[in-house]
């Protein structure tokens, strides 16, 4: 243990100029407060226990703590063979005291949870206060990531202060198990890798044009004839209930997203009449477009599914989609013309959706459509000019908004491209305030066109810990890319150590180099 | 057992004029010329053999060919569990007899390896003939990738004839294993699958500035203090002649490559003044750039070090590399420019490079320096018009040249490159018939600033098929990129059954996806 005792107050970012602890600072993302000296203290896997505070409002049997003292625990040692808190009954055994200030535990994060900790390693302890067990999940990640070895192997941590909480309430990951079909497993390593970032809700795009994966209960027939394949190429209510409650014990949301009117060409090999048949001329096509708004077949369908859908998916947002509906089919069919006739839409068909999304759609405003108050809406698209001008119109709107545009890390290039997701600014745009307040979050989306379990962690890791941390931390103390690379470069490392399947960022190498299997 | 014949004369190409066997060409890449036809046989993996021809110049013993028969039984038959050669002494087995004109056996794959074959499916038996072991290598290859499984999992194989030869001999991949280490495991795993591929020569990158993990047995200090870690990121001499024997015995050549002058700041770490001091001004400024060509220590250490490396990597061939030397720090050095004066090289430090450089040096003519008639040079720069150029200008001096500059793989970049590479056309430039046979070849280049074996396999695979059948295949059969999509597909589909991580090409599935693990 060093008597030397520089306490030093770091300002994330001028770290350089006060010099002293030579450490490249930790945690990431960034906490919005961190103030840390080069005193430092050994730890023993032999004698490391979590326990809750005699005043927390959580105890043993909350399972999120529980299960996340085991996981941590491991993640701290990970020579120690895994499982178990450590407590093996040593003398003065450094002790991580968790403090939640409110429960429940045995809820779901939701919209709104509150994420605030705040963390102080000194002599022989930790103290990591909450209000709620997501907070203490995220306190305990910084914790894990404060944890280092010496050349000698010996684990030490030094004494930290850290006072945090989320920038954005939203933090969100796209995944795409349509265009491929993503292993359960592949699933479940993305939540662990989301929670070391700190990210908190998964968007599930589960189903779209190419395949139908989610085994539903009122329509077996959409999955068996609309999977890639009816056994090995889907979701079991199972599956799907693995995948909720993996992420609910690291604080992630599960947002299910079910695409509609357009991205439903594998719902019409289940469900036939869904779908608006194409028409050439007078005759049909044999080709089928989106859902067919005019029938009430469709709404019934519909209506089941969605209730069965927010039956399984317990938070309290469904995503509906809504986005590029290709109206050339609609128009092509004469049911549906005559109906446009009849409604007096006229040839508007962004009348004729409107007609169709439910009120309480999440999509890009574009077209103009009624929303309700509490609708969210997503800008997916274009450019930085672009996007700005989105967010400005859509929060002077009044709406609340997330950004992903600038997320898409499905689309590679060549080099160091994580700076590009770094250096976006989400509230950069006209608006007053109260409209940047409405900016919530954002996500990092990994379309799947290109993306199945052979390529996903090395196309996700690190690259999406660079939104991770624009959505998390201080954008001022965050303002520096070139900062940032050194601190992603040793998060990377961990990671590895993590067995998350991290590609580089540049030349160089890690103590534990990925072997392959 | 089908008795339907509809022999089919295949041009592939024109496959889908002549209508017929409905099964996607399966052969990558593709051969110069096969016929086959629905006639089918059955094949079981309790009733299969592979055995050498009475008249063969090889037999028993031969380990190329023992290796051989066994890893593909294995292919063949993945659910067979492994290992033997299906000889069970049941009645009629499907016997495969291996005509080899030529030995040796025990030798290496070498420039001009004659990889000519010939393969005749018929009912109850295959016959492969080659000129070489080698030769029978690519016709066991072929004969692996005719074999199928039914919708009820039965094997069977279709009545075919094959005559096949490589279009160019030299069909190299290059891998970097300075930018970042690649574990050996990760090297053995690119040999296999080139292998599948038959690519045949393994250009290693193995040193250059940030790291030399080469264990040399002369200099031992290159890699104890130029490797990133002196004993988890280096090959040692076990390494080594493991990578040359997997090699060898999948037919690959070894190319081992020691770029220099420039491209060694690595080597200075453990040989102290084999690099050029800079200077600023008069005072060295602490920094060192390229080989420093003025010592007669530089070339007493060159040779040995070469001679090591003659020794150890039994190709006829060494790359030396000598791209991109920056001249900055020599023209700072007082007694570098001291040295120019006396020998009268003015202030043309190309020169002075040529004074360095060997007179058997691999590199893209552009110094104009003096080559031997037996050097091969490699044209890895440049957009079309400007490697077509230079393929026209070099093959006009009469020298041999490889292709590479079209097929820098580690450029990666959204959707389906792949087709870039596919559409290369390596004799497309101004030149005679003559000076157009002195293209041998090309390689397919995976640098590695930004790739590890967390990236690796889905980078390279199944992009670099690409460049191998361009290398393979006759050119005018393979000219629509559009008919090798579902090939490649399927090809890709089967490199998964294989064991290699190879990324998806576009929307879809396989029947076994890769789990990740």
């Amino acid at each position: 243990m060093s008597s030397r005792c520089n306490l030093r107050f770091l300002i994330p970012g001028l770290a350089l100029l006060l010099g002293g602890v030579p450490s490249v600072l930790a945690v990431w993302p960034q906490p919005q407060q961190i103030r840390n000296s080069a005193e430092r203290y050994s730890l023993s896997a032999r004698a490391f226990l979590f326990k809750h505070a005699d005043v927390s409002a959580v105890r043993s049997g909350c399972d999120v703590l529980d299960q996340a003292f085991t996981r941590y625990f491991t993640l701290i040692f990970p020579e120690s063979g895994g499982g178990g808190t450590g407590d093996t009954g040593a003398a003065d055994p450094f002790t991580v005291e968790v403090n939640v200030a409110e429960g429940p535990c045995d809820g779901y994060p939701a919209e709104g949870s509150i994420e605030n900790y705040k963390l102080t390693v000194s002599p022989g302890q930790a103290v990591l206060t909450s209000v709620t067990v997501w907070g203490a999940l995220r306190g305990l990640e910084s914790l894990s990531q404060l944890v280092e070895q010496d050349d000698y192997g010996a684990y030490y941590i030094n004494k930290t202060e850290i006072e945090d909480f989320p920038r954005f309430q939203f933090r969100g990951l796209l995944l795409d198990t349509s265009r491929h079909y993503l292993p359960l497993q592949a699933i479940l390593k993305t939540l662990d890798a989301m929670a070391y970032s700190k990210l908190n809700v998964f968007h599930w795009h589960i189903v779209d044009d190419p395949s139908f994966p989610y085994q539903s209960r009122k329509y077996p027939d959409l999955s068996k004839k609309g999977a890639y394949h009816p056994f090995t190429h889907i979701y079991t209510q199972t599956d799907v209930r693995r995948v909720i409650e993996h992420a609910r014990l690291r604080g992630i949301r599960v947002l299910a997203e079910f695409d509609s009117p357009g991205h439903t060409q594998s719902w019409g090999n289940g469900q036939p009449s869904l779908l608006t048949p194409c028409y050439r001329g007078d005759v049909p096509s044999g080709t089928y477009g989106p859902v067919n708004p005019i029938l009430d077949s469709t709404y019934v369908f519909m209506a089941n599914l969605l209730k069965e859908v927010t039956s399984v998916f317990p938070d309290s947002y469904i995503h509906l989609g809504g986005d590029e509906v290709d109206f050339s089919c609609w128009k092509s069919n004469p049911d549906i013309k005559a109906f446009m006739k009849k409604m007096g839409f006229g040839s508007d068909f962004t009348k004729l959706e409107s007609f169709y999304i439910p009120r309480y759609v999440v999509e890009v405003w574009k077209w103009g459509c009624y929303l309700c108050e509490d609708t969210v809406l997503e800008i997916w698209k274009g450019l930085p000019e672009e996007y700005q001008k989105e967010l400005s119109r859509i929060t002077k709107a009044g709406h609340r908004v997330l950004l992903s545009a600038p997320w898409y890390i499905n689309h590679i290039s060549y080099g160091q491209d994580w700076r590009n997701s770094y250096t976006v600014q989400p509230q950069n745009f006209s608006g007053t305030e109260e409209q940047k307040k409405l900016v919530i979050g954002g996500e990092v989306c990994m379309w799947g066109e290109y993306v199945d379990a052979t390529n996903l962690s090395p196309r996700l890791w690190p690259r999406a810990c660079a939104a991770a941390e624009r959505l998390w931390s201080d954008e001022v103390q965050t303002s520096s890319v070139d900062q940032a690379f050194p601190r992603l470069t040793d998060f990377r490392c961990r990671l590895l150590r993590r067995g998350i399947q991290a590609e580089p960022l540049y030349v160089g190498h890690c103590k534990n180099e990925y072997q392959g299997i």
